[in-house]
């Protein structure tokens, strides 16, 4: 059984985090699915929803890291513990998803440098300056590069999370899980139909 | 300010609930999410998630409801203490959500009763068998009567709160907050592409 360990702050986005938990929920019990913080405890995320999380130490098995975005991430990036936690943590698991600008954290860890990635489009020019080291690919809905996958914003991490399973298990358990949740999957990774979008200040 | 009132039970689909929540929630300070049940206390939904909830007494405004599926409502369909609830909170919201197999709740109560409804496409012969007296409409992404929403499977559900907004508020604001989301809004609710699915055992 695999573990998809899901590392929350205040101010992440609900569904950067829920909806690629949703997609891996359906592999029922060939996946176990876990809530950490920095230090454990409530966690608060927009659509005034509140996860109680277990401390990042009690993580059992580092399979897949999942790190979603949010305003929570405009203060983490200069927070040297959390990036701290976040390099050990990242750099223990087989394979880490970060979902739009969960990937400015990643990138301040140095785990990216020099390795592609992309982040959500209205927030893009604050990510790409929290590393000049990361290959930034602005016109992607998700990337892969190595055991790292970064999506687009928001509901791109819904679109990467079967991309994952297409990778791993087979597009066939992709395709199967996508229809159970009566999902038009965006299957290509390259094809980004908001990579036009202006930056604005969002999350 | 409108209130979004959300109803959880054990055994709900994360998605179904958080994906319209986190639509909503892009309104900002319009609008104010509230998790509750029957009893209030925590409720666990897929993806090991366990959410907080107060009593469904306390909700202060009756404005939407929203009511997510899942394998919970297998049993809850017939407990009539819960039918009851639900009928009293449906009835006395202006608007009414329901997400998946949502709809077979709500049609217990007997409020669809001679109006138009979908559900969930891998779970339709249990639903339909429910009620008799509600006009079931298979090939639908979501359906509209009156004041009563109901969609497909799950992330049907983020179709229809984007559709709720464009009926509610403009079309302008919905295609904002899909853009916000990077999300790729199925914007026509007659447009079916899982209708074809045959029954299994899903929620």
């Amino acid at each position: 059984m695999k573990h998809l360990n899901i590392l929350l702050f205040n101010g992440f986005t609900t569904l950067d985090a829920l909806g690629p938990a949703e997609v891996f929920s359906q592999l029922g019990d060939r996946i176990r699915i876990g809530y950490f913080s920095m230090a454990g405890g409530p966690v608060r995320g927009t659509a005034n929803l509140e996860i109680f999380t277990r401390p990042i130490e009690e993580i059992e098995q580092y399979d897949m890291l999942l790190v979603p975005g949010g305003f929570g991430t405009r203060q983490l990036v200069d927070n040297a513990d959390f990036v701290k936690m976040l390099k050990m943590a990242a750099g223990r698991s087989e394979k880490v998803l970060c979902v739009c600008t969960g990937s400015a954290l990643l990138a301040r860890t140095g785990l990216l440098d020099g390795k592609e990635a992309t982040s959500n489009k209205l927030a893009w020019d604050w990510v790409i300056r929290q590393s000049q080291s990361v290959i930034w690919k602005r016109n992607a809905r998700w990337v892969v590069d190595g055991k790292f996958y970064t999506s687009s914003g928001v509901t791109a991490g819904i679109d990467q999370a079967l991309g994952f399973l297409a990778d791993t298990i087979g597009s066939n358990v992709a395709e199967k899980v996508a229809a159970g949740l009566e999902y038009v999957w965006n299957r290509d990774k390259n094809r980004d139909l908001f990579a036009y979008q202006n930056n604005r200040n969002s999350s």
